[in-house]
């Protein structure tokens, strides 16, 4: 038979952030679709609108008005998973084992501004957005264990209203992804007294096989070991365990290379591309992490056009992630769009 | 405080199959819902679609033309995620570790009438289909490690043809799933001597908390741990490792009992309910696995309505699943269902 080639042959990747593989079917890629559309996201939203819920100035469901905000604005969850005030209790043997959970929910609006989306703000504004979540972590990470900030971009990924927000939910106890990524970061750094994912931006930016962006302070790849068909994974190029311990000048970094992977996710499809992004520091445990780098993931749906998305089903449910193209076909795609914004050079 | 309420506060409930956690926060399920919105199936089907590849007699992508069956019908997927001839390549160390794969992928059709779906046969057809799964999975396992029987039912779960159909996929080695609940399965019989879902079935049988439907051979809970809003495992009530071991009788008791819950689902909403569901049996792989017990799990995304889905995202593909209602409130709405399909009481 022929030689194995990556780019058609199925074959598995191994992800060493939670110890799991993935199936790469990269010929997979020419079946014909008949499902699903998803509704693509290209309708112009007023800068205000009475009905928006985030809006400055209108009322939230539980009858709280919103400030006049300008900037930034943070408020507890009406709705919040988590609660600050759970009686404590657990059973730790046998099949039906549990634990209470303490935390707190918040919502994180990241513009006055209705229309705008992490991309169409400026590099000031998406500063301000960055600044927000350090000071979440920071101030959060004194009272609970793990500081998960979030966004959920788009109604294909669940979210239930286009104001541009993102959310932090903060726990007592280390979740099942984290808790994994501990276990796996903590092995690789006692085996080669380096963060992996230190080694592994450096490897990376050698190889400029996966690269999709990169600045002085920061890097955004396709990772080898991408599930979703556009992933991307974004790292900094310095050893830092937590988003509230980075510098002005990295947030402002931060916020360019942020403005840059987003606008090339929009312009791949010419849509608002829907995705949800959250940040993984180390956990507030009271132990240094040496091992832990911060970093963020996007894990965007889209596979083949603003409307056809990417189903994990089946599969991918019962058995492991399965995907349709290489990473490195990923990564070239996004790497040869334009960074300007495709709203931006249409007049 | 208020001592801790399980029906309302946050809990983490630990799952033993694969020593995850998952967050339930019952409170939640009170938030209004303003996002997207699944198109609920009740449109009525011709028994023939000239248009549908999977109907007999019609000719596929490939140019092939499909027999005029009338049972269960299986083929060789035309995109196969997998192939037989792969040549063997593997890097496994470093951060860029990969290993080819073997497989095989096929389809197939649970009956010749386009118009029809599982709980909508009747018996005896859904015995055929359980027989086929049955003869899938015992040719399939002489020759690959991990027999992955499974249906994704709905457009909401990615089906992209609604003739009733489901897949097998077949590979070499075990997929991350699989491999943790070897893991998890493995420890508990080293500890117990016993099969942990053998276990398992026989408390809940006896709680009666969470059991939806039972018959002398087979018995469908809301898992302790269950993660999608009415979530099921499907567990038999005496030893068997894989699905080619089972009896005819228990071949027949099983195609009453999948009756039995697809219905309960379609009458939850009145539409045809989507849902992911697979079987796994044991590996392949020459070894004997008293440990291991056969079980099939329902991962459904409906959450309040045939239009309002669960979205696993966010928080949930950052952390961990997270759940609004507890899995005893869906066990006692699924509990609650009349057996009869509503569209055979319509009339
Ligand atoms: O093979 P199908 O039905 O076209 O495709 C569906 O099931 C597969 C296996 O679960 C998934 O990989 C696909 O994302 C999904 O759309
Ligand atoms: O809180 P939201 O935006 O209403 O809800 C969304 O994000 C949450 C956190 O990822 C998820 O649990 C919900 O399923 C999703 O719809």
């Amino acid at each position: 038979g022929k030689p194995f080639d990556p780019t058609d042959d199925p074959h598995r990747r191994y992800n060493p952030l939670l110890g799991e593989w993935v199936l790469v079917s990269p010929h997979r890629a020419k079946r014909p679709w008949q499902g699903q559309s998803e509704e693509p996201s290209n309708e112009q939203k007023p800068s205000y609108d009475p009905t928006c819920y985030l809006c400055p100035g209108n009322t939230r469901v539980n009858g709280e008005v919103n400030p006049h905000y300008t900037g930034t604005f943070v408020f507890e969850n009406d709705f919040a998973a988590l609660k600050k005030d759970t009686q404590q209790a657990s059973e730790k043997s046998g099949l039906f084992q549990f634990e209470t959970e303490q935390g707190c929910s918040r919502v994180i609006c990241f513009s006055p501004d209705h229309s705008k989306t992490l991309p169409e703000l400026t590099d000031d504004e998406r500063t301000e957005v960055v600044n927000c979540w350090k000071a979440q972590t920071e101030e959060l990470g004194k009272e609970f264990t793990w500081v998960q900030v979030f966004e959920n971009k788009g109604s294909a990924m669940g979210c239930s209203n286009p104001h541009p927000h993102g959310q932090v939910w903060a726990q007592q106890h280390l979740p099942s992804d984290p808790a994994k990524k501990l276990v796996q970061l903590g092995q690789y750094y006692a085996e080669n007294q380096r963060p992996m994912l230190l080694d592994y931006a450096e490897q990376e930016v050698e190889k400029q096989e996966r690269v999709v962006c990169q600045n002085d302070d920061w890097v955004v790849v396709v990772p080898y070991w991408a599930a979703w068909p556009f992933e991307t994974l974004l790292l900094p190029r310095f050893d830092v365990q937590s988003l509230d311990k980075i510098t002005d000048a990295q947030a402002y970094s931060l916020a360019q290379i942020i403005g840059d992977i987003t606008s090339r996710y929009d312009n791949l499809f010419e849509t608002s591309f829907p995705y949800s992004m959250g940040w993984h520091s180390a956990p507030f445990d009271n132990e240094t992490h040496p091992e832990w780098t911060v970093h963020a993931h996007f894990f965007p749906p889209l596979l083949r056009s603003a409307s056809v998305r990417k189903f994990m089903v089946g599969y991918e449910m019962m058995a492991e992630a399965q995907r349709d193209l290489t990473p490195e076909q990923a990564a070239d795609r996004l790497k040869a769009l334009p960074v300007v914004h495709y709203k931006k050079r249409e007049n």
